[in-house]
């Protein structure tokens, strides 16, 4: 590892700013140290990326593939090496080492295969009507093309899945576009590995010097310089409000405005019904207190407020929902910062007129480690203050009593957007709160019933995503391969000569995708 | 017609601010007085819609789609007393609003029978695979629902198609949205009349009090009232670039933006290649002029930019031309103001760098005619000068001509975002100019081999959209069944039991519906 930006595949430290990577467990200052980009290096990494473009757009889906497949294989035989930083840079333990880089590798492979099966194109083709009156119908045929180099900002709570070669960069290089990549301070180690990677599966599979690069940094200068560029099409990021929002508004304010796909978290609402606490609330709440503190909290679908009625069956929920908070294990957090943050979250949460602190786990034993935290409060209150459905990052909830049905209903009116809302419920209950349900429908991205929100799943229908502030764009998902469309834009040809179509708008189909034939999906 | 805003279905009239609609021909007043609405009355308008939408967004899919088609029938009961109020208000002719009104009608039954079908909503379904390892797959399904209340300013240049029941009102009730509509003060008898029959459709067929309203002013208090309402959840817009923009950075920067479609027209360049200037030049010539002068060249696909080579034909495709556009006769353009921005607009033009005037239609007879106009600048002075791209919203074209094919190229390279882009070509030229074609799909939404610019489908395939500036979001398109989703976002049902799921995600499939099962589609 050699700490530097990389222009398409050229090594680049020019700038004198530099910083290093900490073991959030030991405080240990990794080496090497970081050099964080220039403004130069920013604006020639996006020219790059915009260079290459011009190449990387014309790659079939076939060798688009390839290229995945390749950056998947690479990521492996990274080996133990990765395992190494990302545990030192993170603080994650091996086994989420394993289960996350198994993660990244296969949304790969996944958006991989269903890029050659075409569907995300949205290929459309209206026959001609020639004889039609008053006017003939024109030959018309459409399909979605990659819309540009996207600047891909990852997180820091998951340096593979959602990092340099996490889900936007996998959906944005399966779309056709380049990407410029901002390191994740955190875990800059990890991503100079990860990004090596890439380049060698692009080196390997033929495409373009600039189809991937990466710069450094810790201020917000090296993002915004990426956002501002011209030659950024669009922009995909997991973090903080603060952060995403900030480049939303950035690019809205941008001579041409471009789309931003920021996925800031949410607090995913949990509502456990009477019928469900009356059958097996006590293992609701077991399961509850696992879903809190899984990843030290440290998940977007981390579920930080639960709702439950006020009455003997809610207290015993209550109680074992303590026992078992009480006893969770406390965990190293991703980052002093993160660790400090949720001490302050916590502290400022506690402080809101009527939250009592209900339970907290074991203590710290070490630094940056942060302890399990139930707080209560109830619906008034909670009614009554916005500062409550705020996100605390780490492996806390808040619980809320409600008085009645139509106090629940008051609480789940009064949400704003969510990544995710779960519902436990009897037979019964689900029946009685459909309205419920139907509310929830309109908050939330995904809804879950019986289930904890924790567990995001690669596929073909999941939404991750959701209403304002959970997401900056609530019309598409940053998981699954619906998240190939928010890279793209689509294009009509009319009246094209078979021979200057797209080989996905030929009439005898000869890459064999699911097209929409006068209003039929045929393949 | 009693000249009042439509808070729901109540008439309401408490501004005292009023304003006539004008005869463009005539230049008379036209009765009654409308009344403005006020900020209260945008609020109370907004409100309805809210409350209505949640009445609305439950109506099933053959339910909405009965409005739609009811709304088409009461537009034909409407009779000659909507044709006489919109040719007086607009100047346009009796047969063109028969044409557009039998677009208008067409596009509502389209999309009806479409929501019908149902594949808009991409629904999918991923079977739970319980014994997979390491963690099973549980039930998921997706599919796109109602983003909210809309709002919806028309265009002037279409005072049916793109106005009160036009494409935005006619999608976004498609998708389930309740649409609160700015009136365009161009043709307020218009809207008044179309109104009524929406209303009028909406009782018929039960739909919620507030499932449209509608609200006039001349001001751009009222649009901004719409646009930062919170209860709006996306706007579109047709009209000009000031306007469309002012709506967009308004919706960016509300405590919760919200999407504003936004088509704001562009130049849609037409290049003729060397091979088809020989071998018919002067039929596309002939060609050219009549879509020029189109409608008083009052058409956001109008071509305002023909790009020719410096030749013998091309000397002879502009006398040709030169001589289509001198025998032009002039129209009445929509308003008054329209027509002065025209003469300001060509007066600006004819002032840049190396433009020339070739030719000018017949002069104007009567107050408020738009002459037609061809004007030429060759490629250097084009390329100097970003000014030329801007649109002239009118019976004009500017003729670049090129020196190479290189330096065709330079201004096809040069060009900002348009929505559509035309080639005229012999098959040798088309082979010949592959790289201009593949650098025109990335300017342009839609491209037209051999023909004219003017003339959008309204089918599945049509894009009427593109890069900004011609939109403020690329991503989707104005005219077409893809339209429907704009006005949507995609939710997930994680584990749901089949009786809480919406009919269209069911196993068996009630609805009959197009669905993405295990990643294939079927019904």
């Amino acid at each position: 590892m050699n700490g530097t930006n990389f222009i398409g595949k050229t090594p680049s430290a020019k700038g004198s700013t530099t910083f290093h990577a900490t073991n959030p467990a030991t405080g240990e200052q990794l080496q090497p140290a970081y050099h964080e980009a220039t403004l130069d290096e920013v604006a020639n990494a996006a020219q790059k990326a915009a260079e290459a473009f011009q190449v990387y757009r014309k790659k079939s889906a076939v060798e688009k593939a390839q290229f995945l497949e390749a950056i998947a294989d690479e990521i492996m035989a990274l080996g133990d090496k990765l395992g190494q930083r990302y545990c030192a840079e993170s603080g994650l333990a091996e086994a989420r080492f394993q289960g996350e880089r198994a993660r990244t590798v296969f949304q790969l492979r996944f958006y991989a295969q269903h890029i050659r099966e075409g569907f995300w194109l949205d290929a459309r083709i209206d026959p001609p009507l020639p004889d039609r009156q008053p006017l003939p119908r024109p030959d018309l045929r459409s399909m979605h093309q990659a819309i540009g180099p996207v600047g891909v900002f990852g997180a820091s709570n998951f340096p593979l899945a959602y990092s340099v070669a996490g889900g936007d960069t996998a959906t944005a290089l399966a779309a056709g576009c380049t990407v410029l990549v901002k390191a994740h301070p955190a875990h800059p180690g990890t991503c100079e590995l990860v990004a090596s990677a890439i380049l060698k599966a692009a080196e390997k599979t033929g495409m373009p010097d600039g189809v991937f690069g990466m710069v450094h940094g810790t201020s917000t200068a090296v993002g915004m310089g990426i956002v501002q560029h011209p030659a950024i099409k669009a922009v995909g990021f997991t973090g903080s409000f603060r952060g995403g929002k900030a480049l939303f508004d950035a690019a809205a304010q941008r001579p041409e405005p471009i789309p931003v796909y920021a996925e800031m978290g949410s607090t995913n609402p949990v509502f456990i019904l009477p019928g469900a606490l009356r059958q097996n609330g006590s293992d609701i709440a077991k399961g509850l207190a696992a879903s809190v503190t899984l990843g030290v909290g440290q998940f977007c679908t981390s579920p930080g407020l639960t709702i439950i009625e006020k009455s003997g069956e809610g207290s015993s929920f209550l109680n074992v929902l303590s026992q078992n908070i009480g006893a969770a294990a406390p965990g190293t957090m991703l980052t002093e910062g993160i660790h400090h943050a949720y001490l302050q979250g916590l502290a400022a949460m506690s402080q809101q007129p009527g939250v009592k602190e209900l339970a907290k786990g074991q203590s710290a034993k070490a630094a940056n480690q942060g302890e399990a935290h139930l707080l209560g409060v109830n619906a008034t209150n909670f009614l009554a203050n916005k500062k409550l459905e705020e996100e605390v990052f780490g492996p806390s909830t808040l619980a809320i009593q409600t008085g009645s049905k139509e106090e629940l209903l008051k609480v789940a009116k009064s949400l704003g957007g969510h990544l995710t809302a779960s519902v436990f419920g009897s037979p019964a209950d689900l029946e009685e709160y459909r309205d419920l349900i139907d509310l929830l429908a309109q908050k939330a991205g995904r809804l879950i019933i019986n289930g904890y929100p924790t567990g995001v799943e690669v596929s073909h229908a999941m939404v991750h995503g959701g209403p304002f502030p959970a997401t900056t764009d609530s019309r598409t998902t940053s998981v699954g391969t619906a998240a190939i469309t928010r890279f793209s834009r689509p294009v009509c040809y009319q009246n094209f000569p078979q021979s200057l179509l797209p080989d996905e708008l030929k009439d005898d189909n000869p890459l064999n995708i699911w097209r929409l034939w006068d209003g039929s999906w045929t393949k």
